[in-house]
């Protein structure tokens, strides 16, 4: 069965910027885990879009959501990568939530959501300390807004408090790193194919 | 097919105390809301049980953990339910989760945890404000110990702001609350269903 | 003695969008509660500057934050107004903590930041649930980048659990605010003026 | 000008359990801190102690957190320390909070707790991750119950993500986490003194 991810890089700084991004460097790990479990994706991103303040689907000129909507809405699976910026998701994580806000408002007469069937899981990288705070409010806002999380979904890593180190700038991956890579990719794979083959039911 | 539950009510109220809790309340009708899903179970009130601190399986002498523990990997739906106080999880509901750390020493050959497999989802009530942060901390905490929690998975109640009104007390179940109900059954035993006939993967 | 508040409203919405913001009635009711302390001072509503994603004093050509941070600096209350969706503080809310990271690196010899003996408060709003932990979030951030905290240091009004009432559709403000917010200048305004005479020390 | 200070050690160890605690190290750092400034203060094991659920000050026969209030409403500065369980404060740091929640009730004609006044800190210890998300759930939940925050309110450590070392396994403390410390110690005992010279007022 093959299966298809969408990846968005919530760090802060655009590609233009021409400065590597440690989320970048986490979520490229967890597509190479994805593929053996034919799961193909691609990585989006976000602060090279202008994605607008708000909580509609699509808010008018300009906005850059409703492209990457379309393209959530096409994968069965969605990694959120961000960054930690005083111990919490970055501004750009927040953005792209509230946009997700808008399903609420798009069930079927059932009470589905257009996202229910789809799973979700989360890349963390700080240079310290915030990692399972940000998959709480990220666990949480994605759940709220219909998808379902996989055992162990969050691949993370923050360095000894306080010390500064980035991941991208680490000379190996850590052993323990590696394996939450490879449990997230298992599970999130696993989990959406099954999903994919029985939809939640409408009573 | 049959699904067993077991439910925690984590109010800070022993049964003893004679005095209703309104997380019990809610828990009674997610039980009643399972039951047209096959899904049969018990709600243990933690607060009746001397649950000893620590992040071990058995704390020794007198820890009532160890039964509650083993009626939770006897069933397949962990449904965690919890009252607000200042904003926060029940120090009893943290308790709980803290006993259940001990699921991450106890994982075969493939990583994976004595709760893979099983589903989660949980109940927040609270006269005021809180029940997203709670669900936060609940859904992070429950994953991190190798919980899978399906779309929707907390049905909650709050009442407005500084008012002091509690669940138990409401004449009837606001219409709100019981969708999220029924949603959170639906959905919950599809999936514990789902992973009941198809285990997550070794490799 | 005069004391300066610079308050930031984190709404989505612009000025220009013609849509009341809830935030902004309570940061109004919240200034209007200030005078009486001789606390002068004037809302910025973030959504209507271009404040760009980064960690910096100045993020560079077009960035607005420059402007907002020098009014900061002039003023010793630091009221930050946000809304709440998906029970969390906005998008914008965090950008505007995330700027403030800067001050981090721009202590003293004594290592104290600009922003000591600054007092912060904050007023949070939503339709629903959510308003502790943002205001856990906002105190937590602000503290880190110096801030002092006054006691009951948070104004806030969310409504019953799904019901999707707004704060600006109240038809009188309820007592229990008018308390809070009575509360939150008196305190504020007592801290600010103490610490305004007598500086953290610098050692 | 001599000050009292209350710490309350949260670790899920008691002291008979014959086993180091890392909180413990710390919050001893913590007191030598505090020492040049003329405050003075004891540590208080909360697990050596049968504090009950409830919100009360009194939970009756046994329980005993009414001594430990009398310490509390005793002192000028209370150090809340705290070790990291699944990236949150530990259940007995939760029940130490939840007894603090009877402040509420307990306001003068003016509105004012008995902690009106009262500065608090915390102390954070963990293996790995949590320590901003501890420190912000109990900022808040210790500014709703009436203390005052003082800037950079904090002293933590957790090593990188995933590797289990302890922080009293560490050969020599971190100079971040000296710095820290000191910080603490000075803003914590400057503001004490303020206030207690000059309490909020009653309008």
């Amino acid at each position: 069965m093959s299966l298809t991810l969408l990846a968005v890089n919530c760090t802060l700084k655009s590609s233009g910027a021409g400065e590597k991004s440690s989320t970048d460097v986490m979520l490229r790990q967890l597509l190479e885990g994805f593929a053996p479990y034919g799961v193909e994706g691609e990585i989006v991103r976000a602060a090279d879009h202008d994605i607008k303040p708000g909580v509609t689907a699509d808010e008018g000129e300009g906005d850059a959501w409703p492209v990457i909507r379309k393209k959530l809405l096409a994968a069965d699976i969605l990694l959120l990568g961000t960054p930690i910026w005083l111990g919490q998701p970055s501004s750009i994580c927040k953005r792209v939530l509230e946009r997700m806000d808008a399903f609420l408002g798009e069930t079927d007469d059932a009470g589905r959501m257009p996202t229910y069937g789809k799973v979700a899981c989360v890349a963390v990288v700080g240079n310290e300390d915030g990692a399972h705070h940000v998959s709480a409010e990220l666990y949480q806002a994605l759940n709220d807004v219909g998808f379902t999380i996989p055992a162990n979904a969050v691949s993370y890593w923050v360095g000894e408090a306080m010390q500064g180190k980035d991941y991208k700038e680490l000379e190996r991956t850590p052993e323990a790193v590696e394996k939450a890579v490879g449990m997230l990719c298992r599970n999130a794979a696993h989990l959406a194919a099954l999903l994919g083959r029985n939809a939640y039911p409408d009573r």
